[in-house]
């Protein structure tokens, strides 16, 4: 199985880091707020961050009340990055890609995903794993790519555009077919694997999670008058969050 | 509420049963199918049918083992099909919107629904009186139209095509939009509501129910080589189903 570590790759860390800086992007309006209004609560809890990246968010665990947090990720860079600058007596970080779940030992309380499932070919696996290392009501809280954008096959326009310039609709191909779709983010070829709502959803019903709540977030009236291109984001949302109970 | 009674509609009657009675429908291909895989043994089982309509699904469920079959439908021109062709001693047939749950009692082990629920627009008031009406451990079995299909419009094309008349994919606008979405179907203007995944799911959880699987059938290789037009259903699926346990 080819595993790919497209974080070590340079103008991909740069163009990856200059985005998350910027303020308006919609991890921040809306990715994050999803993954806080979706966390259990942290007090004294043991979480795991599968694809920690830069730490930024083991840190927030941390203020959130986690006794713990184990980082793993499998870029040397984003975790060099963590290191030096989420840093914390009470965070450990692991240089492990998802796929060797296998091999990582402990139990923990919580166990969080952000925006890297979509990354792994193997999901069942790490379901798998995620539910072995969980005690008995233990949470697995994940985002990754929207299954509407992972689809998309990169062989034609994502969009349909009026003549205004506006995207009127998405362009879904391929819902049905489940395989890596690269895409071209910094970098041709980022590898990523898209999975129907169903494969998804049935794969953690299948190892025995019971599935809490589900959120497809997208833009309020207000943000999309203050940012109107965001309205295309009603049409194909770009982030999926499954929150379940082992 | 505005309840809509479009199957006594005697043109849309009409042609809904002919439609039904070719061989070769999406129905027989994929829904049927798809229903009776996912079909919890039956055998002694109290079941209710909602949006039971001509009844044909009430005969095979006796003929699955069913002890009794309660069968609801909001059309009198379905319900008479149903007593004069679908009658059994073991099967009483009400006619009742699934908006009036509120006022059905008794206790079912099995509750299913074909292709119904779209054209509710309180789901959530169906699937509280489904809770309540379920004993302990029963199965909750549904398919409705796929959220890829109810959240067209009807302002724009669902599909592009190429210069070969080829569907290349299908227009996606507004699934984050959450409303009626009428559709023309033999005659303009049926009633169906659009729901997000996340809706559908979060309905379900937030009543109690676990899900056990979702579906979102599809055709076979075999099959779109037989019938090529069918591989239109790769781009966008036709039906959604989910079953839950209370």
């Amino acid at each position: 199985m080819a595993q790919q570590n497209i974080y070590d790759n340079e103008t991909f860390f740069n163009g990856y880091k200059e985005l998350r800086e910027r303020e308006v992007n919609a991890n921040n309006l809306f990715e994050l707020p999803t993954l806080f209004a979706l966390m259990p609560d942290l007090n004294g809890k043991r979480v795991l961050d599968l694809g920690c990246g830069g730490g930024e968010r083991c840190i927030d665990y941390l203020k959130h009340g986690a006794a713990s947090v184990t980082g793993i990720d499998i870029s040397e860079k984003m975790l060099a990055v963590a290191r030096s600058e989420h840093s914390d007596p009470k965070i450990t970080y692991i240089k492990m890609p998802m796929e060797d779940l296998d091999s990582l030992e402990g139990e923990f309380d919580v166990v969080i995903s952000s925006l890297a499932i979509h990354y792994v070919e193997d999901f069942e696996g790490v379901v798998r794993n995620v539910y072995r290392l969980l005690c008995d009501g233990g949470i697995f809280l994940f985002s990754q790519e929207h299954p509407l954008a992972t689809c998309y096959s990169g062989s034609e326009s994502r969009w349909t555009v009026d003549e205004n310039g506006r995207k009127i609709y998405a362009n879904i191909a391929d819902y049905c077919v489940e395989r890596r779709n690269d895409s071209t983010w910094f970098v041709e070829g980022v590898q990523r694997y898209h999975r129907m709502f169903s494969t998804i959803v049935n794969t953690l019903a299948d190892t025995g999670f019971k599935i809490l709540k589900m959120a497809e977030p997208y833009p309020t009236e207000e943000l999309v008058e203050k940012y109107p291109d965001y309205y295309d984001l009603y049409h194909k949302p770009d982030f999926l969050f499954i929150k379940s109970v082992k």
